[in-house]
C-alpha cells in the first residue's frame, strides 16, 4: 500500500531533515518541517522562535506560563502550560495537515504517535554515532562556545524527555517505529532510497 | 562495501529467523542460529538443550552452579556462574565463526555485540506488533497452557535482561543497530530484500 505520508524523526546532527527533504523532492511529496512551526505560532500567538525552542523541550526545564486571564477567568490557554498548549495547538496542525489528505513528509514534533492510528503512515527514525554527528552540526551550523557532544547530548535529551512526556514512550526506541536507519552507515543518500522504495 | 557477517536480533515471534534464513539463502551465506548452540555445547560440555535454555536467559532468575573442583583447586568454570561461563564460550564460538572470513547471517546471541568493532557487520533488529507475534506463535510453535502474550513478554523479558547484564546496552533500542524493521508492516521478504541489498 503507498505510503502518503512519511514521518522522520531524528537524532541532531543525523542528517534526519536532508533525509526528509530529499525524499520528499524525490516523491514529489509536500515537505513540513519548520512550516508546522510558522502555522503553530499563528494558531497559538506566539512568536515563532518561542515555538521552535519550545516545541521539543523538556517539560520542567522551561518557563511555565499560565493563560488566566484577570479576575479568576480562564484565559485561551485554559489553565495549562505553555508547553502543553503548545502541544496541543502542534498536534492539531499536525493532525489537520494529514486530514488534507495530500501525501507529505512531516520532520520531528512526535508526528509519528500522533499520527500512529492512521492508515498508511510510515514511521521512520535516522541516527548515527556520535562522531558522525558531531562533524556534522560543526559543518552545518558552525562552531559554538559549547562542545558539540555537549549540544547533541542536550538537544536529544530534550527530545527523549519530551517524547515521554506526551506519549509515554521511549523516543527512539526501535518498536515505535516501521524502520530505523543509521544514517552514519549506510549513508544518506541509501537511506532516501530506502524510504523512498517502501513508499511506493 | 560489502558487509561479509549479518547478525539478525529479533523480538520473539517477529520471524526475525525466518528472514535471516531466506537471507542466507538469497545470498549463499553461511546460516548460524542452532549451529551455535550446538558447538557451545561441544566446548562447553553442557547438553545442547541446557545452553539453548540458559544462552538467552536473564543473570538472577537461573540456577547457579559454580565450577569449583575438589579440594578448593578451580575448576574449568574458574568459579564462574554457569550463565557466566555459558556466555564466554558463546562469546569464543561467535568469534571464531567471524575469524573464518566467510560471509554469514548470525541469529540472536548478542552477536551484534559481541561483533562490534569488526569491519564488514550489518547489524539488523527485527521486530513486530503483539498481534503478528501472537497469532505467529501460535501458528508455528503451537497452543500452550500460558497466553500467547505472557509467551512473548516472556521471552523478550529474558532477551533484554541478558542484554543488558552483559552488554550494559538496551537491547532493542535503534542506535545498538544499523537498521531496525518492523516485519509486521513491511513484510517478511520486503526485509529480506532490503538487507540483501544492504549487504551486497
Amino acid at each position: 500500500m503507498t505510503k502518503k505520508i512519511i514521518t522522520v524523526s531524528r537524532q541532531f546532527g543525523s542528517g534526519g531533515r536532508t533525509i526528509a527533504k530529499k525524499l520528499a523532492e524525490k516523491l514529489g511529496y509536500d515537505y513540513y518541517d519548520k512550516e508546522i512551526i510558522e502555522k503553530v505560532a499563528v494558531e497559538s500567538g506566539f512568536n515563532a522562535d518561542y515555538v521552535a525552542e519550545l516545541g521539543e523541550n523538556a517539560p520542567g526545564k522551561t518557563t511555565f506560563s499560565y493563560g488566566f486571564e484577570a479576575q479568576g477567568v480562564p484565559g485561551i490557554m485554559n489553565g495549562m502550560s505553555a508547553l502543553d498548549f503548545l502541544w496541543c495547538i502542534q498536534r492539531k496542525v499536525i493532525c489537520d495537515i494529514a486530514d488534507k489528505g495530500r501525501p507529505c513528509v512531516i520532520v520531528g514534533r512526535n508526528a509519528d504517535y500522533i499520527l500512529r492510528d492512521r492508515d498508511s503512515v510510515l514511521n521512520v527514525f535516522i541516527h548515527a554515532d556520535e562522531e558522525f554527528r558531531k562533524d556534522r552540526i560543526v559543518r552545518l551550523y558552525g562552531e559554538s562556545d559549547v562542545k558539540p557532544e555537549k549540544r547533541l547530548a542536550e538537544k536529544d535529551k530534550k527530545r527523549k524527555s519530551n517524547y515521554k512526556h506526551y506519549t509515554d514512550g521511549e523516543w527512539g526506541y526501535s518498536t515505535n517505529y516501521d524502520l530505523c536507519l543509521d544514517s552514519g552507515r549506510l549513508g544518506i543518500d541509501k537511506c532516501v532510497e530506502i524510504i523512498a522504495d517502501l513508499a511506493k
